[in-house]
């Protein structure tokens, strides 16, 4: 796959894979633009803009092929790999990702935690050992993880960032509340949780000004 | 304020509002456009736009006041009600939500649980609760909650959803992996943990086709 692919198209891409996975659990082979977009609640049109703007397939009269496009979805996602991830910060957000469903059936495996809280610590559990973080520097090398997951508090996420980086980590999940200034060769993805509630705010406002 | 405020800008309230909050903390009183995008790695005409589509603000040559600003925004996020919250699901995820830093300092305030599972229950805990949900009906109304955070498995968050919303609550935040199926006076905002993930694994794999 190659050419330009918007950042809105790539924020639908996991829906995409999403309905087309349950589509197949379903047992649908094929499915029209008109009731993929139904579906998903697109019109037709961005549904076919969209798919053809990922490579194509689908033939003008007989939909796209259920499990043919969920593969080819989830191969340019990159979910046909496994990633290694390390957690920052082991309190209740990260012991919330690390047991988060369907995130280990599609690849993404949280192989240790690392925190400051000596309570917290459990460098000798078998299956998630809890490191400290001063240790990151001699054990990060070992977990060969790809992805650290940020879920300690705004005031230690940069230096956190800095130093997994500096450790060979490319990819942060950050979901500590602050914009982290990273290379460009660093791929982060913010998840403001506070943000996403003050949309919810900002809406129920505009609905009912008076207050609900 | 009226007239129409588009997605994209409502999608950036919340980082305007946190950046203008730590530049109050910081003690700055006025800031240019310029400054301002260069902070939040936008353009300053781009800065200017969408603090024009809320509602002007800022003379020119003066640039924005920060508190002000700040203010502004914060009403039309709703951010100077307070917005009591059940979580519906005592797990991890809804565990996590519940202690989330900054919440209750914006007015989003959690009074109850409900969950299903007899070893989370507890109805008499002074500060937050954990009812059975088969108590929705009964407790709900007393709570006086204006939000619903769904934080079960997929399949139970629709019915759910409609039960929360025949009670009166008339804003859900969802973070089941589902697309809920909802009346138009719902406000429903999801958070799909497993979207960001597969966003982020989209851009690695994009800086990285050979893997990392």
């Amino acid at each position: 796959m190659s050419g330009y692919v918007s950042d809105a198209v790539i924020r639908r891409l996991p829906a995409y894979y999403r309905h087309l996975r349950e589509l197949e659990e379903e047992g649908v082979k094929q499915i029209s633009s008109q009731d993929l977009g139904e579906r998903m609640q697109l019109t037709p049109s961005q549904i076919r803009q969209d798919i053809n703007s990922i490579g194509g397939l689908g033939r003008q009269g007989f939909g796209y092929p259920v499990s043919a496009l969920k593969e080819h979805i989830r191969e340019i996602m990159g979910l046909n790999r496994e990633h290694r991830m390390v957690i920052l910060g082991a309190g209740r957000m990260g012991n919330a990702i690390a047991n988060y469903p369907h995130f280990r059936r599609e690849g993404f495996i949280p192989v240790a935690f690392f925190d400051n809280d000596p309570e917290r610590l459990n460098p000798d559990a078998e299956e998630l050992p809890v490191y400290p973080v001063e240790e990151l520097e001699k054990r990060l090398p070992e977990l060969n993880a790809a992805i650290a997951v940020i879920a300690v508090p705004a005031e230690a996420a940069q230096e956190l960032a800095e130093r997994v980086y500096a450790l060979g980590v490319r990819a942060i999940w950050n979901f500590a509340q602050v914009d982290l200034h990273c290379p460009r060769d660093l791929v982060v993805q913010n998840v403001h949780l506070s943000e996403s509630l003050y949309i919810l705010s900002y809406r129920m406002n505009e609905m009912w000004p008076e207050g609900k």
